[in-house]
């Protein structure tokens, strides 16, 4: 762990002054943004997703806009992921591949209308390559960065919260689903989703000014229902089999490699990005898969930068690609990208600066 | 600030364990590495850099390698400037913009061979960038990163050092210019080159398992000069009127707004990205260009994230983008990124979020 100070290249939040206020000690950096990490009591940060409901500043998920006659055209050539009957107000969790179908980003792509589409993004500079792509197919897109910030609140009485500000309407939005609305003048765009699997919403802010008012609204509906700051939980995300692109993924990773076969489709518009790899990858089957990783022991293991060798009869046949106490297994978990010759129910062993560590494979989600 | 714990997205650079086990105890977050930001004592950091001789991990500058019969073509078609005369053996510092002539990266291309060229890089993601490109255009190249690891020693002492380690040869290196060679058996780069103006270079580590080796190889070389831990300075680089893309940039800010029309080119091949826009914005003249500021005041200023506009007769006429306290001035300094109705000499004011401020605009460099 080290000390962040500002500078002019990390972007703050509208809700940053907001989530200094509410205690703010440590975060991320995503996106060239500052992600708030802990309010300086991450067991219960940790314990108020899971039983109540969080609020948290996930404007680092910065939305790529895509808008003009050719945006939807554009997502599609971006996404590997049959989009054509994706109805305004509808998201789809989407892998973008580069042509050798290596995953770049997990975004939601969610069309607002039909020459106007967002990507919430994940942590890489997919504007640089949407615009890139648009420019050199010569389609009529502009791919900018609209004034939009999304908040979320997630847990089990997040739909609580969220329809006690917004009405009860808010409880048959389907998942990725979404409107419009405004909430006391406030334009917002309101989807059921989140990056936790402890249910909830995100709230996406279209005027940067109103970031503290936003929040202070739902922290006062809240209260009844406890709610207090917090952020993605790497214990929750991990137990509950969400992926990261960038911690999870290398140069080589398929959406197949990682659990996103679901979401990829191959009877698709030729002209998308990566689709013949991604066919060739598909016959031939992935060479790796994720798997669940439960490590010896019962002491919270330290948190780790890199992946670490998965072994096997003193072979390399993977990695762990990250590690992380659960609070609710009790155990120190985590990923493994292993060869697909090796499979859930075996042993293997992590070569882990600390000593090696006996660890068994088991089948995603933990929880 | 705040503080940043680890996770398997920002990658550890070679150096990073030595760096802390040298007192690294604050870091930015830079191509999503880990870049040392301070060892404890800035103010003795600073000085090492203007006096002496400071030792930097630059890892965080990746490299783009571009390889294979295409390789210099793409790097003509990515860079508004021209490379055709540029040797083996040579780098050079370009703007990389895109359609619209906005500056995206300001990286030196370095031409390793014919066939092999590497970018040392900005703070984007200028491989999916580059990767695009080339995909789009058929090019018969491949866009990586290579094991490649910059370390840097920078300031009025480098010199010595490194004709320590590596004889004289490397006094006669002109700037940008480099040679492959080994320490030790270490292979590495070694150019004339580094984020300051207190002249130095930068050894390009091309093992990253070597990282502490060659780390301490300069290290005690440099005792007798007194080397120590260091990194990129703030003050320093405003003081020499170094720009930084991302911090003192906007989505418009072409090269010729910040001082980069002597290294940018308009007699190069057509098909440059970016080239019909520069020359369109050469022929009318930028409407913003980047001064420098001199506030008012004789205490250090804190630092802040964002923009903060500049006003002259209470109209907003420009941006201060960056804003520091100079050690060597003993005054508040900043870079303006402004109309160029307002030039050198005159005053403006700065709407800070403690109050409004009083600066002189004065020329770049300020040292």
């Amino acid at each position: 762990m080290f000390t962040v100070f500002p500078n002019a290249r990390l972007k703050p939040s509208p809700f940053y002054k907001v989530c200094v206020d509410e205690g703010m000690n440590s975060a991320s950096i995503y996106n060239s943004m500052i992600m708030p990490s802990s309010f300086g009591d991450r067991e219960a940060e940790y314990w108020r997703l899971i039983e109540g409901v969080s609020q948290w500043d996930v404007s680092v998920q910065r939305q790529v806009q895509l808008k003009g006659p050719d945006a939807g055209r554009l997502a599609q050539i971006l996404a590997a992921r049959d989009l054509s009957n994706c109805a305004i107000g509808q998201g789809k969790y989407v892998a973008i591949c580069n042509s050798r179908g290596t995953i770049l980003n997990d975004p939601i792509v969610m069309k607002l209308a039909d020459d106007l589409y967002w990507m919430s993004i994940a942590d890489s500079d997919m504007w640089l390559w949407s615009e890139a792509i648009a420019m050199e197919r010569g389609l009529n897109v502009e791919v900018s960065h609209p004034d939009v910030s999304p908040m979320a609140l997630q847990g089990p009485k997040a739909e609580e919260v969220v329809a006690h500000v917004l009405g009860d309407w808010v409880r048959d939005l389907r998942y990725f689903w979404f409107r419009q609305t405004e909430i006391d003048g406030i334009p917002v765009v309101v989807q059921r989703s989140g990056y936790s699997k402890q249910g909830g919403f995100e709230i996406y802010l279209c005027d940067g000014s109103k970031g503290r008012q936003l929040w202070n609204i739902f922290k006062e509906a809240g209260q009844p229902w406890g709610i207090g700051p917090g952020s993605p939980q790497t214990p929750e995300r991990t137990e509950s089999g969400l992926l990261s692109v960038g911690s999870d993924t290398d140069a080589w990773t398929s959406p197949f490699e990682v659990r996103m076969g679901k979401f990829t489709d191959l009877d698709i518009p030729s002209d998308t990005i990566g689709l013949k790899a991604l066919t060739k990858i598909a016959e031939e089957g992935p060479k790796r898969h994720q798997l669940g990783l439960v490590l010896e022991g019962d002491t919270p293991a330290p948190l780790g930068f890199a992946w670490e060798a998965l072994l096997k009869d003193g072979e390399k046949v993977g990695d762990m690609t990250n590690c992380i106490w659960s609070p609710r297994l009790k155990a120190n978990i985590g990923y493994a990208l292993i060869s697909t010759d090796v499979d859930v129910g075996e042993e293997v062993f992590v070569a882990r600066d600390t000593g090696t560590v006996a660890a068994r494979l088991v089948p995603l989600p933990f929880l």
